[in-house]
């Protein structure tokens, strides 16, 4: 097993770097240009507290979709398992992340998960506040409290950009508002979810978002228990099944532990019980999926052991059978 | 955390059997009326070679949908996952297990995964051999050796029935090979597909392929390697993300564990490194899932810890961390 | 063949008024209520000037889906039918009328037809115009002109339940705008088709209507043709493969003449060369079609030998072969 | 108006026999190379007796899906419109014509109407007799009967290439099978879908049918009635609304009569009272339909002012007007 160092990860990176050629920088995004296109960056955190970094591992970009794994963990503590997913679905879908005719079919219009952005919406639109503004600051108050980062802030060009090219999701906000599953306000709802994707981050922020999940719950500077491990379980399984656009099957087995990836380039990578991992690269293949990140992602998987179905990752654990 | 006894199995099966009056007895299966409605049985069988059972545990049930899991092992085994992955996806769907729709859907008329019935009937038409007979002798000599029973056949019953029944699976496996995905005879792929399921197990032999995949492909009784452990680790990540039919998100998170089911009632659950699980509990659910079974299996999960995206089933490993 | 007059058509209404207790009225609309369900009223005008009417044919309702066909002839008047049929297609669906499926399918966003909910939004913002009003105000002058009603007006009423239901419709605009289908402003386009929808009108109107197409575009006043002849085939035969939601396929064979109808319980007929056929009659059934008054046309083709497919219609025409 | 007339055909036949170009011969079909690609030939029967040809129109070519207007004749006269329209639908579709996920969609598993595979195979099943033989017997008694030609006959070899190349068809078969669409033995209505799909027919055949169409079911050469008016009618609208695959909406608006196509290039076609019409050319585009064929008819329509939908087809009847 390769020993998880910086120098080792300045390798990795190097070795991923050309796959950006393969992939498309988002042209939604202001100051996207291809100029970005080669950008790679890692961070890795140890639940030990050890920090790795490599590449281009300062560089911010917006969350994007990585943003729906903290709406589903605020969600999930404000209302409760059971009354999240009266609103959405826990299952998986082999289908565009936008899709609007999963909605319509058979006899749900429920969206299947909230990983996608219709679910995401309706996860979003649960979060309590009086205004959106009140919401999004819970959303910036929690998300600065697990990432040990006050000075995350979002982007205005990134949510007028978001904004200016939101008919896609206003398309499915209308729907779900026309079958009842988005009660709120369809226009506050899709205010707060453009404010949530334009916050910016670099690595060590997807980081600690991964690593707070490693951890199960704990507050990365106290210690203390911010939600229970039980929702911590929940967000992992279906970051598992469904966090990678139509291609979470592909990294279920080719990486093997929970990632969540943004149009940006954008993937928090967890590994229960013992690492959480940013990586930043902005080239994006069909699927929304980072090239050069998603290698970069499944060698980390090979050299470090981490897949959670392989047997090495679970060897160690033969003294604790029972 | 509850220790693992015959005892505890006992209790779990009794808290669960009240389940079965929520589904329904498959009545396409001979033999399978209503007097076996309330059968609940599981073995359970640890990498230390520890096994315990409760229930009904020596009924007899066909395997269904769980042949899924050995002939992609198979397939896996006889060609490797390029090609295995050239004919059939890797992605989960969020639809019916004899979905035909997503065939024609987009611009790929793959099967989304071999879980699903189209993509187990193309995954079976890989496994090598000069007959059906062959094949099938194949599929059996690999099924004794990794279950260690050399007892183990098709009931010809069972056989027929499903063959009687098949108008569905033949719609696809017709469809798949007027798409040229399936290139083999249709009736002989059809006819080998029925074999499998016709197999008849009880709980002690699926615990015994759960273990198999827990721990890496090893000959039950020689401990030598019979299949790469990578392949088992692809197995396990496909049984997670679609073993439940499009109740698969939901055994992600309630259970967390790689499992597959089929509609005789049938369930195999692995734990990568702990166990293998067998359950029979022939009332299925509108979804095709055992439900006193799953019931059991949700059970196991939070009482034995076994949950693979949980905090506690690592914590053991702090000392391992890097 | 049963004579045309207006003791005929009393008892044809008396016949069919039943039906409406088959029928639910769309609740969405105001002043619509259960009091209004058994109205049903009907006109018929000849190509050589005579009218007919019986029942509440003077009752006055909302356009809604029937100012499809106005929209589609203004249309066409205004960009051709090439420039027409490359924003919207001319195919029926086997689909529900507010289908946002379709949308996304196969290889193209367009949406099928000019009387579906998509194709009409769709449609409707070709119609030129500096402005909302201005464009408004043009549909109102052509719809006075072939109704040759000057009293024709909007229900602000209408209108705006129109406005506050319109969730369905916003997301199939909105998806529309995100595929560039619809490349105008979405709220402007939503705003003149909800006026149009809610332009109110009374059996002797929506006969007009008919009339205009079985006249070939003359000018009901001047006998100047206002609107080139093989535009009106286009609408006719549009109306006939598609003009009756899901049921379309159903009135082809049962009325077999081009009909349109709305939510509101309006149907326009048109018999060419012979008549245009208005109707009334609220309660609609699932599909959205007036129970009664679909009953009423199908009785009024059998009676009168409308049917376009039958012999009997024209056998009359024997001297004219060649 | 243009004149009918031989040398009239002649020239249309030049100026559409180009657009074999644009299309390609459907190779699953013996003996349809590339040779016979520019093929054009037209055969029209008027209802008082007179007929005109140009082209190849002496060219024999299998009915493939031309043979769906005879069985839904037979099965009508057999079963009675309640009946047929108990197994399958009378709605078009704008999907194509062998589309298996319609089969799958909504709350209904009965195919959309009988001009798509699907439906057709069903209506056949329906078609009475005591085997495939005696069943196909009738059929063709009845063809010979309404083309008054008792040399037709099914072509053995494209009986066999269509067997060979049949499992899209055996899919649709075998999926109403198992949903109760079709309760007969499914391989045997699709020998008997196959043979119908067989025989071989030229213009002057494919004329007769339409004139049978036209003329509203009598007997070509006693001038009684075969089969009720009624039934013929419904014929003539699902042509109409579904005859042409899924251009069927264009063929509508640009022929703007009754027609039906297969994909060896035959077109039948009906002007109710006026005219049969037969066609064969063998390029067909991809949608299915003649692409030479399919401009002849367009240009027939204009030029012999056939469009029903035309005021043009009507003014000549202004006396009648009641």
């Amino acid at each position: 097993m390769t020993e998880l160092s910086n120098s080792y990860l300045e390798e990795a990176i190097e070795d991923s770097r050309p796959y950006a050629s393969q992939g498309k920088v988002n042209m939604n995004l202001p100051d996207y240009g291809e100029a970005n296109k080669d950008y790679l960056g890692v961070s890795i955190i140890t639940t030990d507290g050890s920090c790795y970094s490599a590449g281009d591992h300062d560089q911010y970009i917006p969350m994007q979709s990585t943003s729906k794994v903290i709406s589903l963990m605020l969600a999930l503590q404000d209302f409760g398992k059971d009354r999240v997913f009266q609103t959405v679905g826990m299952e998986p879908m082999g289908d565009f992340f936008n899709s609007i005719s999963q909605l319509e079919s058979y006899d749900t219009s429920k969206p299947f998960n909230p990983m996608i952005n219709a679910g995401a919406i309706a996860t979003a639109s649960l979060i309590k506040g009086q205004s959106v503004e009140n919401r999004f600051d819970r959303y910036m108050h929690f998300l600065k409290k697990i990432t040990s980062n006050d000075h995350l802030e979002m982007s205005g060009e990134m949510y007028e950009a978001e904004k200016a090219n939101g008919s896609r999701n206003r398309s499915l906000a209308y729907f779900m508002h026309s079958t009842g599953t988005l009660v709120t306000d369809v226009e506050e709802a899709l205010d707060l979810y453009y404010r949530m994707n334009a916050v910016m981050m670099c690595c060590h922020d997807f980081a600690r978002v991964g690593l707070f999940l490693a951890k199960g719950g704990l507050d990365p500077d106290t210690e203390e228990s911010l939600i229970p491990a039980h929702h911590l379980r929940t967000v992992k399984a279906i970051m598992m099944t469904s966090g990678m656009y139509n291609s979470s099957g592909h990294y279920a087995v080719e990486a093997g532990f929970p990632c969540k990836s943004g149009v940006s380039g954008s993937i928090i990578g967890t590994v229960p019980g013992r690492m959480g991992i940013g990586v930043v690269g902005p080239a994006i293949d069909e699927k929304g999926n980072s090239t050069a990140g998603g290698a970069l992602i499944k060698k980390l998987s090979r050299d470090l052991k981490l897949n959670m179905f392989g047997i090495e990752n679970t060897e160690r654990t033969k003294d604790h059978a029972f």
